[in-house]
């Protein structure tokens, strides 16, 4: 059984976690923690919990950490994480960290985007990045696994099969993505409102989303060409789902069968990825692991769509599995 | 034409009553006030309004107001509000005033209801309770309007015809009602956040809402003897619309048809209020200023549903259904 | 292992039994049956099960339905249930049914509501209400379990307490209820077509609900005596979830307090009622097999709040549930 | 007064344009038609007209048509308009035409497009394309108007003035476009049951939709040169409002500035037209006749942001825009 600590237990991330592994049949969570001042019972924080998980939420002391957990969930926010990561490393857990502070390799270019100094640059170079499909072998064997952004891990799916075969133009691509309203997380704010969000639907971060250059890292690395990415979200009033429509320019031609073995070939072994022959729905892997893509040839054109659940694939779902892969789980287990 | 300002134009019921004002062909909406720190463009506040309204939202100015304004939409909060209605009425502006403060005759309840002394018991009685429907004649020719609350609106129209023909017993009324969040406000408030509140229902405020005493105030007064209501708001995950099933003691029997007829005859010069003969739905009087009823007996019970706009009928329609009456314009004109 | 089929597999209520038991380590899904036209492999028929379930859903055989499964989950609509219910327990199978048709006792009571002979009265007798809470033992050893409507689950829940120590009068009570859409099913309907259910709350069925003599039967049934109610469902414009309000007549006077006892009480060893003291949320449950409630006194009477999951507490967890006691294994195995 | 006749009026853009032309100060609703099985009070079709408007719909009979409206709104799908409008137009009265019978010259592209023979082509020369933004002077005077598609009309507004200054290539042009429910019609349909739909988004008609020639021919039309346009539509679970995020390549260099001064400039006297420096929001135009536009320049592409309202600016109120032009009112008439 491993023991698992949630670190900033307080976020949707955190609940969305919880909730899976209390269904994990060899996990068990063991240990929460959050800033002081938002400690206090877990079912105080999710009513939700109550009658599933009585713990309380308390501020993080290494000491029990070391002794209570396995493995840690960090779902803290960038900048913070990066002050706790090496501790719970120095403390003998083995990490999945939810933000962005492993996640880019090229310290300069997070203290460019993030605004900040990285402040623990020695563990980046140590970090996996946490998604399997693409980067297994790194993960399995890890000790600190950055969890992939929820927009990048429903795009380089969708893209790493075409960038790996050269099929489409790595400076090219225009990836546009709506997300649901738990994408910005638990903070109330004005423009979340649910009168201002509800029954609406628009663009954000016009140029400027973190996650940008994060897709063009990840698809660089994978395929060792520079890959540039035109990326652009957009937040509808619904909980949750990512519905990616990806535009690419192809370097031959492609029927939409080639396209279609392409992606099953791609993915053959892969069991939280799903080829369709059809558009994916949202509703269909909401509440799940998976990754639903379908891709067509258009009108002298490449149109990849993909979807996911932000808050699993995107992001918990997503933790559990490169979990039980730094634990030598079974890969699916506890998520299918 | 008549001049209208708005005080506190920052709230969704200032936003309905300019979008109504914008539409009348016989009022202009002249002078917008807030707060100091939420002045600006009404543009700015409301981007919806770009292209219709260019005015600037200005802190309030007694001696500019009397000027360019005849009547006063004061949108303030209760407590704020009886600091500028008597300032506004030696202005020599008419008033209609969206707050509490002026609707409970009895001060001492409201200082126990809103925990406050009142600092302007002067214009208590001065005030017509803003329900045409049953009010009208003391509305006519009054120079300061209280507008009901939304749930009130909805179940004092519902309850009136029964009362006043005694068919009921006074006290043994239950009105569930539920809205949409609209009727919350504009303020970001964790509870209300998209995520949180979207997909939901739940009941608030147990036994002690404050639109139960207005709602037995207003109907005890309409009849002149004690009624007694039990009220109990819920708020479901919708932008607006407020839903009530009022559950009656019967003094008599009474049929389905004895029942329409009571409420069509009642309400039969009333062009606001749609007697119908079946479950009114919230969808069908959102956006207008319309309050259907229909009621029906059920095991021995008289069951009374009543739906309406809480912007509209339950704010904003209203005060311009006041406005009218008292600037002895048409009633319904800016309002079908 | 249990070898579990599902009888009209197309349904939500069928979809949602399959997810569970997806996740139910001692649970299989090894049959799934349908209308000769409603046929093909259940990930047609929810896209959201491909890379889970890979099974065809088949006219039904009852001789390969006797040789691949041990019980039975019956999702077919009343009427059609009968139909079948007889010869799957012939078949030697075990059978939870969804549908009215074994939950109540009196046959002509039946065929009254129903408007249909009830052509299997025989086994009326033979099935066990599936309501854990109210009657586990006689479920424990049932080789018959009616499961109970979504509705009567909340109010039952809600009034067995308060009923059982006659704390209120057994012929007064109003139940209030708002369900999420999924509860009309999954068939297309002009009134469910989204631009007309979406942003809208409204009453249905005034004194007519099926549902209405079901809990008077179950809660007569309970007490041994009877017991009366006004049931008024509505439908509100979201996915699932119930959310009733229940007004009570005490026949003491009774605290907080003294309620919340009463049903921590009564519910102490139940590990799906969670007795709450602040009116429960729909988003708390949903997803879930646990039922919230909280009861308070105001204004002279016992308002009980009670929210579930229409889908699971409401049909497929408490079918499982009910599975799970019928096969001998832990009550909240897969329900957690 | 002019007198407005409704044909087809049992949909959605029907009733919209009915809502609009009761508070029209110089528009009449006189007479409604819709087929034989569809006809009856226009209160039962559409409850929440009930206290607004009390008119039968009657099958059409082009006599008295003739003699009791000057205008015809033509809300029938296409395939039948095309059988209806010239006998309104030999019957004297001007018509705007909801369908896409008139919208395309190329009666050609048409049959292939809708699979069926052009019945009317007399006329097709005859039509205006009412896009009064574009091609006003070809509206007034006409006694034909083709309503444009909901999604063609956000889109060349969008794209029509970078294309008139050929600042962007005409045959690189994504549109990706996101539409609220009511745009696929009132007529119930298993993927909008509402438990299908709410909380879900996703793509259709790949490569295949019927706006995606309309598109180009407008645009081809309008700057005189070949376009082409990649169109992808997506439906989300909302009532209304369309979100389309364009994607261009640009033929020189332009900052934000520049672009929104382009946009600034070519649409300063039009009152319906927004030019923003952010992305809209859906909400902001729903209910509204208004097109909200911002452009930006991102990542070597140039993107326009552009939102209706499906119902308004994309079929009624701009209908009504049309009849007011066609009938010497002013533009705005009964639209702001």
């Amino acid at each position: 059984m491993v023991k698992v600590a949630l670190i900033g237990a307080t976020g949707y991330t955190a609940y969305e976690s919880i909730n899976i592994l209390l269904r994990h049949p060899q996990a068990q969570v063991t240990y929460l923690t959050a800033l002081p001042d938002e400690c206090g019972p877990i079912t105080k924080i999710f009513p939700a919990l109550v009658g599933r998980l009585d713990l309380p939420v308390e501020p993080a002391d290494l000491e029990k950490l070391s002794h209570c957990a396995d493995v840690a969930l960090c779902c803290l926010p960038h900048k913070v994480s990066m002050q706790f990561v090496p501790k719970l490393l120095a403390a003998g857990v083995k990490v999945v960290d939810f933000s962005a502070d492993y996640r880019l390799h090229d310290a300069a270019l997070y203290e460019k985007i993030y605004q900040t100094p990285h402040t623990d640059q020695a563990n980046i170079a140590r970090a996996a990045f946490g998604l399997p499909e693409l980067f297994r072998p790194r993960i399995i064997g890890a000790d600190l696994v950055a969890n992939p952004g929820c927009y990048p891990t429903a795009a380089c799916l969708a893209l790493a099969p075409l960038l790996q075969e050269k099929f489409i133009a790595p400076d090219d691509i225009v990836v546009n993505a709506v997300s649901g309203v738990s994408g910005a997380g638990k903070k109330a704010d004005p423009a979340f409102h649910f009168p201002e969000m509800n029954e609406n639907i628009f663009a954000y971060a016009v140029g400027a989303h973190r996650h940008m250059p994060e897709i063009e890292q990840i698809l660089t690395d994978f395929i060792g060409a520079a890959v540039q990415v035109l990326f652009q979200p957009h937040v509808a009033g619904m909980d949750r789902g990512i519905c990616e429509t990806i535009y690419c320019q192809p370097l031959k031609d492609l029927t939409g069968d080639e396209l279609e073995h392409l992606y099953r070939d791609f993915y053959a072994a892969e069991p939280f990825v799903r080829v369709l022959n059809c558009p994916p729905k949202t509703k269909d892997v909401t509440f799940t692991n998976f990754c639903d893509i379908f891709a067509a040839p258009v009108k002298g054109k490449v149109v990849v769509f993909s979807t996911i659940d932000n808050l699993i694939k995107g992001a918990a779902g997503q933790a559990v599995q490169n979990l039980n892969l730094i634990c030598n789980l079974p890969e699916t287990m506890g998520l299918l």
